[in-house]
C-alpha cells in the first residue's frame, strides 16, 4: 500500500457533512474509474454506504487500484452497466445513483458506435427505466460531457448553445443527457446533469488519450518521452477531479439542480501549447513538440472550447478551487508514486 | 383497383424531371408508409428504378394497400431495417436513400423505448455505416422531426432553437439526425436531415394517433363518431404530403442542403380547434369536442409549436403550396373512398 493516500496539499470540504451522505445509500457507476473512485472515496470518508459498479473492461477507466485503498469501506460489485438484471437490483434501495460509467473515447466511438450506443444509451434507459420501476425516489446525478456541443459558435459556452456533436460519442452523450432530464420531467426520478470539461488529477486513465489529451502527456512526462501537442493554440479549461467530485456531491443535494443540465467550467482558459509548458514545469523534466493536427483527426476537432460555469456557480454554489498549477502537480506526482499501477 | 389513383387537384410537379431520378437507383425505407408510398409513386413517375424497404409491422405506417398500385412500377423488399444483413445489401447500388423508417409514435416510444432506440438508432448507425463501407457516394435524406425542439421557447421555431426534446422518440431522432449530419462532415457520406411537423395527406395512417391527431380525426370522421380535440387552442403548423414529398427531392438534390438540417413549415398557422372545424367544414360531417389534455400527456406538451422554414426555402427552394382547406378536401376524399384499407 505504499504511496497511496497521497494528498500534496490538504483542502477543507466544502460539501457540509450535514448535506445527507453519511449513512446513505449511493451506488457509483464506473465507480472504479478516475472519477468514480476519487468521488467513492470522499463519499466513505463522508460515512455514505457506498456500492460502486464497474465492468472493467481494460480500454476504460476501470482500474481496481484506484479503489483499494477503500476497499474496506465500499462495496464493489464488478458488472457492466449494459447487464439490464444485475442493474436493476443494483439501483434497489439506494438513495444517490452516480452515474459516471460511459464510453469516453471519441475515437473508439467512431469506430465501434453500435458499442457507444449500448453503454451511452441502451444502458441509460435500462438504469432509467429500472429506477422508475423499482425506485422512482432515487436521486441521480449523470456525467455528461462538453463534447455535446461541437465547435463553439461563441465564447465562453453556455447551456444555451446549440447542441452540434462532431463524434458518435457526442451524439449518444447528448441523448443519455436528454434521458435523465426526460425521466426526471415525466416520472418525477429527479435527475441533474453535469457536462464535464477537461477533468484531470490522480487516478485518471493515463495509458492512452481515451481520458483526455493530458492523461497521455503525463505518462509521457514521467517516463522521459516527449510528447505531442496537436495544433497547440486551442484553447480550453480544466477541472481538477476534487472540483469535479464537489459539483457531484453539490448537484446531489440542491433541489435547484432537479431537472437542470449545468456546465463545469473554469477561469483558468489556457491554450494546448501553454499547458504543455505547465506540466514540464510543474513536473521539472519532460519536453513536447507542437504538430499539425493529424488529418484523419480534422473533421472532429473543435477548435477553442471553454465554458460558462456561471448558472451552476448561482443555483448550485459550484466553483472550482483548485489551480491548474497545483492540480497539475498534485496529478504528476501521484503518478510519479504510482505509476506501475496506471500502464 | 377501383378508388386509386384517385387525384382531386393536379398539380404540376415542381422538382423539373431533369432534377435527375429518370433511371435512378433510388432506395426508400419505410417505403410501403405514409410518406414512402407517396414519394415512391412520384420517383416512380419520374421513371427511378426504386426499391422500397418496409418491415410491415402493424403498429407503424407500412400499409401494402399504399403501394398496390405502382406495384409494377417498384420493387417491394419487406424487412426490417434493424436488419444490418439485409439492409447492407440494399445500399449497394443505389444513387439516393431516402431514409424514412422509424418508430414515430410518442407514447410507444415512452412505452418502450429501448424498441424506439433499435429503430430510431442502432438501425440509424447500421444503415449510415454499410453505406461508408459499401456505398460512400450515395445521397441520403432522413426524416427527422419537430420533436427534436420540446416546446418552444419563441415562435417561430428556427434550426438554432435549442433541442429540448420531451419523449424518448424525439430525444432518439435528434440523434438520428445528427448522425446523418456526422457522416456527412466526417465520412462524406452526403445527407441532408429535414425536420417534418404534422405531415397529412393520402396513404396516412387513420387507424389511432400513431402518425399526428390528424389522422384518428379523419377516421372519426368518415366512421360518424364525434373526435376528441385536446387542448384546443394549441397552434400548428401542417405539411401536406405532396408538399413534403417535394421537399425530400429538392433536398436530394440540392449540393446546399449537404450536410445541413432544415425545418418544413407553413405559412398557414392554426389552432386545433379550428383546424378541427375546419376538418368537419370540409368534409361536411363530422363532430368533435373539446377536452382537457389528458393528464398522463401533460407532461409531454409541447404548447404552441410553428416553424420557421426560410432557411430551406432560401437554400434549396421549397415552399408549401397546397394550403390546408384544399390539403384537408384531398386527404377526406381519398380516406372517403379507401377508407376499409386504413381501419
Amino acid at each position: 500500500m505504499t504511496g497511496l493516500g497521497y494528498l500534496l496539499i490538504t483542502r477543507e470540504n466544502t460539501v457540509a457533512e450535514s448535506a445527507g451522505f453519511r449513512g446513505r445509500n449511493v451506488l457509483v457507476t464506473g465507480g472504479a474509474g478516475f472519477i468514480g473512485s476519487n468521488l467513492a472515496r470522499r463519499l466513505a470518508d463522508m460515512g455514505a454506504k457506498v456500492v460502486l459498479v464497474d465492468s472493467l473492461i481494460p480500454e476504460y477507466g476501470g482500474n481496481l487500484f484506484n479503489v483499494c485503498e477503500i476497499r474496506d469501506r465500499v462495496q464493489l460489485n464488478i458488472s457492466d452497466v449494459r447487464d439490464e438484471h444485475s442493474m436493476k437490483h443494483l439501483v434497489q434501495g439506494q438513495d444517490y445513483l452516480f452515474n459516471l460509467a460511459g464510453q469516453t473515447s471519441h475515437m473508439d466511438s467512431m469506430e465501434s458506435p453500435q458499442t457507444d450506443l449500448e453503454i451511452n444509451c441502451k444502458a441509460q434507459i435500462s438504469i432509467l427505466e429500472a429506477c422508475r420501476r423499482f425506485n422512482p425516489g432515487i436521486r441521480i446525478v449523470f456525467a455528461s460531457t462538453r463534447q455535446v456541443y461541437g465547435r463553439p459558435e461563441y465564447l465562453p459556452v453556455d447551456e444555451r448553445h446549440q447542441l452540434r456533436p462532431v463524434d458518435v460519442n457526442g451524439i449518444n452523450k447528448m441523448a443519455g443527457e436528454w434521458y435523465h432530464i426526460l425521466y426526471s420531467n415525466v416520472y418525477g426520478i429527479r435527475s441533474s446533469a453535469l457536462r464535464l470539461t477537461n477533468t484531470y488529477g490522480p487516478r485518471m486513465r493515463i495509458k492512452d488519450a481515451r481520458q483526455t489529451f493530458v492523461g497521455i502527456w503525463i505518462r509521457k512526462v514521467l517516463e522521459g518521452v516527449p510528447f505531442e501537442v496537436w495544433g497547440g493554440t486551442q484553447l480550453r479549461d480544466f477541472t481538477y477531479v476534487d472540483d469535479c467530485v464537489e459539483a457531484l456531491l453539490l448537484a446531489a443535494s440542491a433541489e435547484a439542480a432537479v431537472g437542470k443540465v449545468y456546465n463545469l467550467g473554469s477561469d483558468e482558459v489556457i491554450s494546448l501549447q501553454e499547458l504543455a509548458g505547465l506540466l514540464v514545469d510543474v513536473a521539472g523534466t519532460g519536453a513536447f513538440r507542437v504538430r499539425d493536427f493529424p488529418a484523419e483527426r480534422k473533421a472532429i476537432d473543435i477548435g477553442d472550447y471553454y465554458a460558462d460555469f456561471s448558472l451552476i456557480r448561482d443555483e448550485v454554489g459550484w466553483q472550482p478551487t483548485v489551480g491548474l498549477r497545483q492540480g497539475l502537480l498534485e496529478t504528476v506526482e501521484y503518478f510519479r508514486t504510482n505509476l506501475g499501477h496506471y500502464l
